[in-house]
């Protein structure tokens, strides 16, 4: 009974008190959050952005096999499933958080006993390399990973520089000790995957070589050197290849057994070495884009020794420095950890993608110096314009500016003359719809964080713009909107292309360049052309200016649109949200249009057959694990009930985040999704990045304080924040009231104190 | 009746006036010599050289299909073959005289009417791009190649700078003019060779990309640039990839109408114009080995215009310039066609390997920079040791200076520690027996040529020749030969190893090396070590020291050796030729042998599976078509007959090389078969380089003045040569008589005079 009083009052007593974070803020990261079911983020260790995330693979499920899509492989895009009985290898090349993938590039698995060069099946590990684990025995932390492997009675343990994995075995006394080196492996492989691979023994602990594939990226070359702390005392390989012909080579080598210069489209290759009980063999992967040589420049540079303690250890105050630009006070610590979670996984991606000679491979498959920038890649940005970028903008502009020239590069080297849409590793994958770098560079611009020239930048947006043969664009051109019957989404993209082109409209303005702001002013009109006012929703219409007939309004597949329906989609002008609510019938309208998307009954069948969608990552109807809507929350600050925003963002962050490793309501998407909690636990939200002003919410914080780069200190206080005092009842900027509820960035950005009087009692119009 | 006499007459009083040359001599140039049959040299464009040999190719028949060889692609080594009725297209690569390929890079066709996209068969090539020619519409000079396609009624011409080919295409009226791009065509190709292919259009008129291919060489990758004189109006592509899983990029554009970004295993392009009536199209493709930037900084550099015909006498007079270092007398205007087409032949290979910015692919996969060489590939090493070589190191000797640092960079991008064996295009494939780069190092350092580092040299070809895990080596050091039991071609490998070795053995004594002259010159006479006295010949031996039982000592497949039987292949001892004999049971025993070598019968089967030995490629038992004889005539020098000597090598060259397109009796062996005639034709031959000596032999030439690189003049002079005055009475230099048989190279590199004295009689012993 006692006990019970005592909990009774620290309920009662620490909301008051709050969580305050303690140093380090690492504690706070648990980089397991998102790898059960749809984060599909890693749990292996990485610093900020790193090249090289060196994480457990726990299947390798093939996308397809003969041709045929398996299906199951969307489970793998980050290579790890927290449910998953063993772990096939730690490989060093991980997307976090996408809904499609590649990568997963040289595959080391530690063994020891029989010799077996086959991964072996999850049911059957014991006929393969992989191993069976414990989560007991793991611990994931910012760039340290550790697990035990149970069939080989391995410690393993992994931590990162930039570019270079360290990897820390200890093994059991064994005569028969390997190093599984599995180039064939990878995620989302399929047979004939591997293009090409290469290896070269330098001497009995250096290896050198490269794996190009054609994948998610058409031609993607991965450069790799690797060192052991110990010599082995024997090597070699298995060729799995079907097609090769020509066999004179074998009649001067036995090219499997300790022959030095292998190659071929499919190699797996094991190290041999005598090891004492308890003896840890180290080794050291470093990548490049470029070539052999660069990789072991990058390794001399970043990791010339073997001291693994250390590289923890400074890969750790790289986080720690990351993290530490939020001081933030917090209802309970699983908030803190959330919160730095999201900082963590909105610091992985993009990620760094050249040399540190400053050479990387450019789409245009030339070798590049970056002058002046950081080049980076992997930009996922139907996502991450929408809160992701406008967030570093706001905490980490530089390295923001340093993507922007990072798009810049990929245009100039694009044949099609064309930002990147999608792209990876020297590759444009094409995915999603949109032209939204667009976006990304405008608000960079705009907010003065890329300085580079700016009627360049504008130029080369329209010309991305005009890309007629691409995705409709010709037609949308001419007609107004893309059309149903020329494109399979042309809904989507004629609401995200008309937004793109006021972003582009709000440059030319800004730029003084009229007849381009006249002419994508117009064309950011374009959503009004799909708004069929007899459903009151955005509707496919086809090139003879026909809505189309047969039409499901729940419906994610097939109609018009790419993840989401038209009841999150009609929402998406958040560059005329005020022209949308007219056509949609006025306040009252859109209050009551979105009260149905949060509260409706979405049948089952919607779950069985859409990515990214459970029941975990909905409300109602409005799909958080998606992205179109991730602004939609915020629209009630339109209506006459604001506190419905509130309400509402208090709701998703509590349904959508969690502390445990199904934390994530749907894929994290490359820090998208950890970059609206990260804004909308502040207390605002960039509804439409180009914009120069934030939409206002209700934070989660008690309190932050968040140093900005150009040394100024952004304060967030909220007073009487509590778990149900999540309406906002004034908000204060530098002490005055803030008129209506945005708040600018030009304001925030010089730094000052934003209050929010928190309150457990809606109001209805501040 | 006059007429009748008017030529008796002309033949009585030729042969005395002799035919001199007349500038220019390209006119005695004629590189269909060699086309038919199994010379294997192509009749296209090329500069001395050159990087792009721009050819024909007239069939594709593949390597293997599913795995299984094919068979008749032999006949196709160098792309064309003189009686096959059709032309494929024009590709920009091509070996000279090889007797295993690749190659057949960047395929081009010019087609007009219906777009066909296969190439077709020579049964039936109009269900294909290719097209049936007749030679009389045919005319190959050097760096000048035309024909008329008469599928297409397109006149084609080539011609070639160093880097790039130059093509003009000559259409009739039509909307539906084509330029066929091939990228999935290439000699001794099979399924799964193309790696990877990528095609960027850059504009209108500009393309540039590279073909990935595995085969001869494993990992070889030819970027290209092209140019078209006129804008095509409309582009395309067919991909023939099987096994590309991953389609997104399809719905986001069509990738065969006009996509600018191609990239696959397997490409198949059309450029489309629209023609007048005689319309002239011009296409440039530079090609290299690095990227494809510098294939348009090579381009830009020697062909920045569109002057077709400048280009052609560009390399005319690169032609006339290494001709014209040779001003020759001869018998008859064969003669001189012969003389100058070998010369002609042994100025195509090696080629030059690196951009205009001295960049070069490596054999470690690397970017590298020649720094102070012309670097080189493809090295036939095998055939090239034995008189291309040193007909180099006479005529040419700063080339073969920076053929051998050439090899010297390879082995130091050679994580087998190991000088080519026969390499190309950044890589080794370890063809054919011996390391006879080892040969032509060391006689290029005791002849003066090469004056890199000696010692350093020395060191290099020690390492080779104790690669202990290649062809048996280890053994070979063990047990004092390559055992049966080991190696299929141990007798060759022995025999060519104990040469090799005898080479090291000279340039240590002149390095004052002791111990490794001690060490190399022992393993010189390994060859003792497989010598069967009981048979006479040389005879593989197993691991215990016991001869094979079963043996034939007239069949040259697996007997132990390689292209040759024992009959030819126990003669090769060219380092110790009298030691030989002495074991051979002395002076006569060796006439005798060498007798029977070139007049015994050898039984019709023995021409029925093996390569290179045709009816015509054979004198007895002789194979002149394979190298390890090449020097055997010259051994009759030995006995009391140095007379058979002259006689053999005039029926050689009388019986072995013809103007007509199958003049050639064997391989041309990129430039060995031709080097052999120059040599022979000028009447002494290297036996054993590393030597200083020639042995002479019977000149064809009536008088020949060679301008040497050091500004001296060789000068031969024949005295009474005729047809019958075949024999040597006297030999004279400047002035003197020679004693013996030999000239060193020291004397004739100081300019001066040979004079043969010539007979019909023989003579006994001079």
């Amino acid at each position: 009974m006692k006990k019970y009083i005592h909990s009774i009052l620290m309920a009662a007593i620490l909301p008051l008190v709050g969580f305050a974070q303690q140093t380090p803020l690492t504690q706070y990261v648990k980089p397991l959050i998102g790898t059960a079911k749809m984060g599909h983020t890693f749990p292996g260790a990485t610093v900020p952005f790193g090249s090289v995330q060196l994480s457990p693979d726990t299947d390798t499920i093939p996308y397809a096999v003969n041709g045929q899509y398996t299906g199951d492989v969307y489970r793998y895009c980050a290579g790890y499933q927290y449910d998953d009985p063993t772990i096939v290898g730690f490989s060093h090349t991980h997307f976090s958080g996408t809904g499609h993938s590649d990568l997963g590039d040289i595959l080391v698995m530690p063994t020891q006993g029989k010799l077996q060069l086959n991964p072996g099946t999850a049911d059957h590990p014991e006929n393969g390399y992989r191993s069976l684990y414990n989560h007991d025995n793991e611990l994931a932390e910012p760039n340290y990973y550790r697990v035990k492997l149970d069939d080989h009675q391995i410690k393993a343990e992994l931590t990162t520089t930039t570019r270079v994995g360290m990897h820390r075995y200890t093994y059991p006394a064994s005569d028969a000790s390997h190093l599984i080196l599995d180039l064939t492996a990878g995620i989302y492989n399929y047979d004939g995957k591997n293009v090409w691979t290469v290896v070269r023994v330098l001497n009995d602990s250096t290896l050198t070589g490269y794996r190009q594939t054609n994948g998610w990226a058409r031609t993607r070359t991965v450069y790799f050197a690797i060192k052991t702390s110990k010599p082995f005392r024997n090597y070699g390989a298995k060729y799995l290849d079907k097609d090769v012909q020509y066999r004179g080579f074998w009649r001067k080598f036995d090219q499997e057994d300790n022959f030095p210069e292998l190659a071929a489209h499919n190699i797996r290759m094991h190290l041999d070495f005598d090891t004492d009980e308890g003896e840890q063999i180290m080794m050291k992967v470093a990548l490049s884009p470029v070539s052999m040589s660069n990789a072991l420049e990058n390794m001399a540079a970043e990791a010339p020794h073997w001291d693994f303690d250390a590289v923890v250890n400074q890969g750790k105050k790289a986080w720690e420095d990351e993290l530490s630009k939020f001081t933030v006070d917090m209802l309970n610590k699983e908030d803190l950890v959330n919160f730095y979670t999201s900082v963590y996984h909105a610091n992985l991606m993009p990620t760094v993608y050249m040399d540190v000679n400053g050479e990387y491979k450019g789409l245009d498959h030339e070798v590049h110096k970056a002058e002046g920038f950081v080049n980076y890649t992997s930009f996922s940005l139907w996502d991450t314009f929408r809160a992701f970028h406008p967030w570093l903008n706001l905490v980490d502009p530089e390295r923001n500016a340093d993507m922007v020239s990072s798009m810049m590069a990929h245009y100039d080297q694009s044949v099609l003359q064309m930002l990147p849409i999608w792209s990876h590793y020297a590759n444009e994958n094409w995915c999603m719809s949109g032209y939204h770098s667009v976006s990304v560079v405008v608000d960079a611009i705009l907010k003065g964080v890329y300085k580079g020239d700016a009627e360049a930048a504008l130029a080369v947006c329209v010309q991305t713009a005009k890309a007629r043969r691409y995705e409709g664009i010709g037609e949308y051109m001419d007609l107004g909107y893309v059309p149903d019957d020329v494109n399979g989404t042309s809904v989507s993209n004629t609401l995200e292309y008309a937004y793109d082109d006021w972003c582009i409209a709000q440059l030319a303005k800004k730029l003084g360049k009229d007849d381009i702001a006249a002419e994508f002013s117009k064309r950011a009109e374009s959503w009004r052309n799909l708004f069929d006012p007899s459903i009151g929703f955005m509707r496919p219409k086809d090139s003879q200016g026909k809505f189309r007939e047969e039409f499901d309004v729940l419906e994610t597949h097939g109609q018009g649109f790419i993840e989401g329906n038209t009841w999150n989609y009609s929402l998406y002008v958040p560059h005329q949200p005020e022209e949308l609510m007219e056509v949609l019938g006025g306040q009252s309208a859109l209050e009551t249009y979105l009260d149905s998307l949060f509260t409706m009954h979405l049948p089952d069948k919607f779950f069985a057959n859409t990515e990214d969608i459970t029941r975990e990552g909905i409300i109602g109807n409005y799909v958080h694990g998606n992205e179109p809507a991730h602004h939609v929350a915020y629209l009630y600050n339109l209506t006459s009930s604001p506190w419905k925003t509130q309400e509402r963002v208090r709701q998703i962050i509590r349904n959508q985040y969690h502390n445990g490793p199904a934390g994530l309501g749907g894929n994290d998407d490359c820090g998208q999704m950890s970059a609206w909690y990260l804004f909308t636990s502040l207390g605002f939200y960039p509804v439409a990045p180009g914009d120069n002003h934030y939409w206002l919410g209700s934070p989660l914080v008690k309190s932050a304080e968040i140093a900005l780069q150009n040394g100024k200190t952004l304060k967030i206080n909220a007073v009487n924040q509590s778990e149900k005092n999540m309406y906002v009842s004034r908000v204060r900027w530098n002490g005055e009231d803030i008129q209506g509820f945005k708040i600018s960035h030009d304001d925030i950005i010089q730094g000052g104190e934003l209050e929010f009087v928190m309150s457990s009692k809606p109001k209805t119009r501040r």
